[in-house]
């Protein structure tokens, strides 16, 4: 009778950290990486490191601040080099045997490979190479990587992994680490974020620039959509892998959600800063869906930024009318019916002095399920709210994600199946708004709101167009037959 | 070479919460209402309930989601009855044998207790009952209250807790259950807080209201200062014990310091919403000490009322200039002086887009040693800001509590040891302002400030005033010997 | 549906050790002792050391090897005294609390105490005890002793155990350790076994004289009934503080039991050796009970001794006719009802090439519920035995031990309740032959059997007759109500 | 600092368990097998089970009766068919990785694998299949094995399964599961003991026949070297693979050492009973090496039989002049030289009432290092031994296994590198004999001793003659490179 707390959010899958460079520290500076990218997955975090000799390895399930806070584990980890990532995952119980990097012994080395993302072909990938005699140990795509790499016939790892990269799709983003050097590839469409840094003499990668700043590195660019680049002995070098490829041709689709709601506020991604677009998409939304009222309140915390834009654009007063419990452990059990209706209120607390006897406007980025804003309003209208209106900082969600964000089958997306007033009824507000989707690419800087013969981001969560091939889904594969087989450890 | 993360506030020391008349939910009531005082205390957790007939008990060191997340553990918990604790442990190593509630067995049943505060002759009545012939198994001051009960030659448990507390001095909120009902006290000063709420026929006692609102229960009132409340069979009953002591001529003195950081925000104690006067202590705050600024930035997430109330007063934009990284463990290693630099970092991050170039008022709740301010000014000027002026929405901390808060001695209290000017060019500010005395108490309502001859909160903190006497300090016994002694489990 | 794998014998409660004057070794040399002491109680151990100024502890559930072989563990224990015990738990669950040494802060400063035996008079004392207001934690023994000793008015820790010795009642070895000293005691009947050694210049106790030899100490001799020495800065003094009383009167009754099975075969306990104790019982039985038989074999590893000395005795081969299997935990789970009939197998297998076609003598230690012996019958007849007499190395079992060995109640002791005609049946045996009282008495040295008016060993278990009052027990009070009481940590 | 116990042994590497066609019991049945051949390997187990729809699996580092007590644990391993596996390992720190049976998804359906011995190409094939693209997960010869049925192109397991073990070389015995069946193999030598028993109408494999015993089964035969069985829907077929190999002309050469340490006294093995074996051995001993003494004292356990065998031969007394404590954890901490000597003591203690004034003939299983024999003597000496005279039953071991044996290397060897003159004064004693290897043959039965044309057994370890080729070892390959790569989980 457990209740998964996060249960009406999308869910990024996963975040990539990366050093090349740095004397002797390199998986410390990894393991707070990782810790500032927690955001992205909490279930479980991995470093690989690298001494120019021999590979360590530690990987644990949990948070990255329980794990790699003892001197001994970081110690271990010796090396100049090291990649790491956080897991978030999508199916069932959490498994060692899935946590990244993924490390194997090939005939010119080891390798280690992490990425944030998701193959479309990875199932049908697989079994191919099953038929060919390969042997699986995990569920995850990372491994149907390795073996494209390891069945290879190029001499050079970044030969090799070009060869594997050129069989895969998918959006993703990859860091590898091996003897000939570490490794960085976004995919074809750049769906995914990966940033590169420096750091004196050593380069540095990472999933959102938020990693580069606790470590005090600094912002160089972004890895372009379709770039790979090879770090070793001090040099970088930018290839271009996916230039013969028909994908070469299309023109970047970095996924809007992250603005939205995955990425950090204070990060860049896509050259963009997360904050600034958050405040403007609030900014436009109160343009758009202005409203009377006394009051704006946030739904902490993703809806902060969002409200304060919201509230300064329509010159109401900001304020804290829900407050967040950041105490939360994963489940928490109820243990009868009498009880049970309290779970929302384990994370939320409407604050009664500044609800009571107002008109008030909900700010949230999103509605998944549509269950938690059921409950926030419900709550807001206890604690004596006089009108409840909701604003929401994104489009309706309508399509689910195959890219790498844990979203729910369509049926259980509530703008996938209900009119926008349907919806209004349904979590009991006075009125609702979503911003529209040109409001979202004005606020990201597109004056002409969304170009809709070559759109500059992917959307496809909000317009069902899915740039890259869903080869899999289509052969109704995904997911499936390899989860059941792997019972236990 | 570990750091603790929160080494630069002051700690509360417990949260306390029972509740009396549910159908055999009491512990997962209780459980649900610790979860919402988590703040008050993280470092273990205990639940006692009773059936009528049998004590159940589980206590555990960590957080109450982590805890009490199984449904076996729940359901051993059987009764109609139950009180809980969160702990938040001022030395050393976390002990399961000092987690609360305690529990005896004495000639009429068992009992259990916990208490939040510190009683300021505990050692002195330790020491008087060893010689008595009393064997102490904890460090904590319950078990000094539980010896004197045990002691006590009174007939009822209500009587023997009379005789116990008249030879108590202290700060303290206890919550006991017996056969014969739970009982509620307040010190005589009604220095921390304790609520009284209703949930149908049921009775509930909570440091805080928001541990009310969790469970959907009704705020009744507080207990007073020097009340103490017996429960049973469905009926209360209110006594005052300490009418005959001297203590009784004094009025009410409530600790400020639970608005200024301690209780949660939407939470009622001592009759004031918590919200609300921290963001009027940052509208008096915007009025005593205005600054020339482009924006006001609050240091999250406990200067966010306050830097709201300013900010709006003052006329100055609201923006999250500093993030804050929630995903914290106790302690992160950090192995070598490379990146012990790092430490504040893990968790705040400089939000560059809105600081650079730009002239900054940060707002923060309070300053003790001054390290974490350090640290977080020179982020915010590192990310570009032009001018950082703080303002702190509390007094100079200039003493340390006796009464049930973890602080420094001190010659480690920044505000002990410097002026402003000084502490200023400490931490690296263009300028530097905190609240007067007199500013937090007409904020908090009091339209003449303090009133120097009976003030009505204990602010001995800010002015040295302790209204209740420090026995053990003066005789230089105050924590000293019983740690040392119990070295391990 | 787990089933206890040692279900039919009988236990003893505990093992102690006690060293002091070892530089800076002493809880290394405890650890060594309590492992050689094992067999005396295998649920939890613990160890107390002191190093002149503090005390340092450690306790756990499981085997010393388990718990004491980390070189931080041993490390930490620092001092040149020490004191552990073996637990072996009566009822239900193990806890960690009532693992000893018990250890409390006195006004004179700590002591720590651990106990071999059962008191009879504990609870009678207990109810006085909490009657005067004393509070306690565990549900042991040792905790009515350290609230004797806490409420005595003498000066010297020696006087205060003086003190709180003449108060109880029952069958003890005890060591305890304070700045005045090691003290080891045993009771005025001497029923449980405490030698002395030395090694160097330090002095060493324990319950046998196995765990002198681990850490190659030199037998001194045995404590003696009635007798407490306190070892201090080098020195030994012997006290007899019961000479006195009424007991003093009484000659010393050692237990027999630990000859027959709970002692280990190469220690020397109460001035004779345990295997050459064994072995002539044996011898005994032979004279006693010879049978026609084809081989004997011994049901290991308890009968392996006696059964040596009867085959000698009657000129019979000696085969191991039954294996036993070492690595067994504590329980197994036996899911359905088609494999719990193997439940004996786990320990035992037969070895059919030796047994078919046999007659078969075997031979064992005791007979005590006789569900064991049932089954190794059974077992040696599917091998097939032709004939299988089973031979006894003591008396009938007909009465419980009140003296710190776990006996069921009488109800369940088969020769309590059946004739040896009766239980051959039971147990399926061509014939069955106990020894004699008389006999063991002469395989003891004693050349006339036992002394009726003066016996010189305590065999209440075989004869009825308890040598010390049972307080508790004919006040029905014995180790009732405390253990339901606390129900969890 | 820590002390290995038991590092003065030979150690076999494993053992296997199948059964197949118990109504749901599979799991169970098996745990009890495993249970029974604990000794075989302490370090891992696992098993593996099958509902004909899917796999499930449970693979624990620690005894069989921790691991496997759990109710739930059984439940879960659903099931009429199982295999399972006790793991030692020879390198370094034990891993989960490497714990068997291994499992792989192919294209056919799943497929589990467990052996017991050790391949002797297993390197040279892991580089071949690496340089194909295979990706390796353990260390483990098993996983060869799996990637070699993985890339046969045959269509039943069967076929897959031969076609994989004619490209493998060593001594190994193997069961497998899959839908098509459970199988069971030995190596065109049989080196390995693999026998097969029946369960009404189930099929039973194990390593020896005490396996059987415990779940009540009946011992139908061995498989026979180079045989190959599979069950499948109740009906057992037999295949001779290797039948066109060259091995095949050889004849069979099953390995001594089980009969003289690894093999429980209980079982059969290659038509043997295990302690008979031993006893004969002990007989056999006397003849060759008699000496005047007045007792016979085994070294236990595994010293016991021939002991018994030759104290009867010899017409001496048997005493149990050395006592074993069967408490032993892995491993005890020595803090310091001062205890450092005591280490044999942990396991054994010289029963001095025995020894003292005597001429003792000890007798042990072998000699390896010689660093116990050299212990035992030493405390046998001083337990006032007049004559230590030593009785080994087995010839000297002077070559490494390379055959699933815990060999250390030659150098290590005490009889590879000493006369037996040598060897007498290494070890203390005033005299030591070995029996010779025509001794042991005899022993076993063969009325001549050794066939030096063909010898009936492997005792590569006292010849050095090595039956099956050492491919990896003569290419310097054996255990290198792998087990350095991975360094955690």
């Amino acid at each position: 009778m457990a209740m998964f707390l996060d249960d009406d959010k999308l869910h990024e899958e996963c975040g990539v950290f990366g050093i090349s460079g740095v004397t002797d520290e390199a998986a410390a500076h990894t393991a707070l990486g990782l810790h500032a990218l927690q955001h992205r997955g909490q279930e479980a975090a991995g470093v690989v490191s690298f001494d120019g000799n021999q590979f360590f390895t530690h990987r644990a399930l949990g948070l990255v601040g329980d794990n790699f806070n003892k001197q001994s584990t970081i110690e271990r980890l010796k090396g100049h080099m090291a990649i790491g990532h956080n897991r978030y995952s999508t199916s069932g119980e959490p498994h060692l045997r899935n946590v990244q990097p993924l490390f194997a012994e090939f005939s010119f080395g080891g390798l280690a490979l992490a990425h944030n993302g998701n193959l479309t072909n990875a199932y049908t990938l697989r079994e191919e190479l099953i038929k060919g005699g390969a042997i699986f140990q995990s569920t995850s795509d990372t491994e149907v990587m390795i073996h494209l790499i390891a069945r290879s016939k190029k001499a050079s790892v970044a030969d090799r992994i070009i060869d594997g990269l050129k069989q895969i799709q998918g959006a993703y983003s990859l860091v590898a680490l091996s003897h000939d050097g570490m490794v960085g590839v976004r995919d074809p469409h750049g769906v995914r974020p990966l940033v590169l840094g420096t750091l004196g003499n050593a380069y540095v990668l990472a999933s959102e620039s938020c990693a580069l700043d606790i470590i005090g590195a600094t912002l160089v660019r972004d890895i372009e959509a379709g770039e790979m680049v090879v770090i070793k002995e001090g040099e970088i070098t930018s290839y271009r892998p996916f230039d013969t490829t028909p994908e070469a041709r299309t023109k970047s689709r970095f996924c809007v959600f992250e603005y939205i709601y995955f990425a950090r506020p204070d990060s860049y991604v896509d050259n963009n800063n997360v904050y600034t677009a958050r405040k403007a998409i609030g900014t436009e939304l109160a343009r758009e869906a202005l409203v009377e009222a006394d009051l704006v309140a946030p739904v902490p915390d993703s809806g902060l930024p969002a409200a304060i834009g919201y509230a300064e654009a329509a010159g109401l007063p900001f304020e804290l009318g829900i407050i967040r419990n950041h105490y939360v452990g994963r489940t928490f059990i109820e243990p009868t019916d009498q009880v049970r209706h309290l779970g929302v209120k384990l994370k939320h607390n409407a604050n009664r002095v500044i609800l009571e006897g107002k008109r008030v406007i909900l700010v949230d980025d999103s509605i998944v399920r549509g269950t938690t804003s059921q409950k926030i309003v419900n709550m807001v209208r206890e604690a004596g709210a006089k009108e409840v209106h909701m604003r929401i900082a994104s489009p309706p969600t309508t399509h689910s994600c195959f890219y790498g964000v844990d979203t729910p089958s369509r049926d259980k997306l509530l703008a996938a199946n209900k009119s926008i007033e349907e919806m209004a009824e349904h979590i009991g507000v006075d009125s609702l708004a979503f911003i529209s989707i040109d409001g979202v690419y004005r606020a990201l800087g597109k004056a002409e709101g969304r170009n809709n013969e070559s759109p500059e981001y992917c959307d496809a969560c909000f317009t069902g167009e899915y740039a890259i091939p869903l080869t899999d889904q289509e052969a109704g594969k995904s997911g499936k037959t390899q989860a059941d087989l792997f019972k236990t450890a």
